[in-house]
């Protein structure tokens, strides 16, 4: 066994205890959030302090969503205006997207949970909205070690994804939309 | 407008209308089940009757999400023995997974959900303890048209992908376990 093989064997040791996760759900297919809930739901199950900073509000304002959290206690905070893809007002926008941020700092400070979702997080970076660099320089000297981190969205940046431990891209295969115009369904996308 | 466009806009009209969706969740990625949950969560939230039917049992035998689902009164029904990837039994494990046919077959009928997840269905086709053309036929014409139907796992066969609505592949990007050689943390990913 050689050194440089000693030292691997050893960084596998250390890594192979628990530890806070930086998850990132991105990609075009549908899935992203929702894979997020079931986390959500796994660690409520599980007597963990959950919370959720939803960043943009989409048309359908995630109305199935929000009643469950309500109903099992988990907080969930909606930060965004009504930005949709069709917004207009980018400035107001971009100045909720911050508060956001500000908020979820605030929280991460604090220590309030154990499962952390920062909901649509990617596209406050992917606008501009947020400076990149800073905000991962930050969650890198802040992030309390066991704290898992669930960031969702599209445009998923190199740097981001470098920073994560585990990334998964929801690919689309058939979407039922496009293809046959069925509209989107209660409970299930909202 | 010619004949054929306007059966192209008639046809998407009928199609606008709401229907149960066949959805599923397939590829190597991590985040299938998870992503079912959060429709198992999104459809509790709005008071829609949920059930799962759990085909496989693995390992760490879904402590979160089954803890979860009785906190929230979710139905869930292990039907898989103890079969593992490295599992011998394989006669055990396709007696029980057709059990769990039945059950779903007899549920499915009933009336009894709005919401039903088959988890890890895929793998009853994949290992030949179902007959996939006789499935995908009952289903057709015993699905009740409301029913939402999700189907997760592996290796989701181009006839299921045919038959179902919505078809999403999870796409592994970056994972802590082969990576980091982190374990599999509780609340996350059980």
């Amino acid at each position: 066994m050689t050194v440089s093989d000693k030292q691997t064997a050893a960084e596998k040791r250390r890594a192979s205890k628990k530890k806070g996760l930086v998850i990132v759900n991105t990609g075009n297919g549908k899935g992203k959030t929702t894979a997020a809930l079931g986390i959500v739901m796994r660690a409520w199950g599980r007597g963990m302090r959950v919370g959720v900073i939803q960043f943009l509000k989409n048309e359908h304002a995630r109305y199935g969503e929000i009643k469950a959290a309500k109903k099992m206690g988990v907080d969930w905070i909606v930060t965004g205006d009504g930005w949709t893809w069709k917004s207009r007002d980018i400035d107001e926008s971009a100045s909720r997207a911050r508060h956001g941020w500000e908020l979820a700092q605030e929280r991460i400070l604090n220590g309030d949970y154990d499962v952390l979702l920062l909901d649509e997080f990617t596209y406050t970076i992917h606008f501009g909205w947020l400076d990149e660099t800073e905000v991962i320089a930050w969650l890198k000297a802040n992030k309390p070690p066991m704290l898992h981190l669930i960031i969702t969205g599209r445009y998923a940046s190199q740097a981001l994804i470098e920073y994560a431990d585990l990334v998964t891209e929801m690919c689309e295969i058939k979407h039922p939309y496009k293809e046959q115009g069925v509209t989107a369904q209660p409970g299930i996308e909202f």
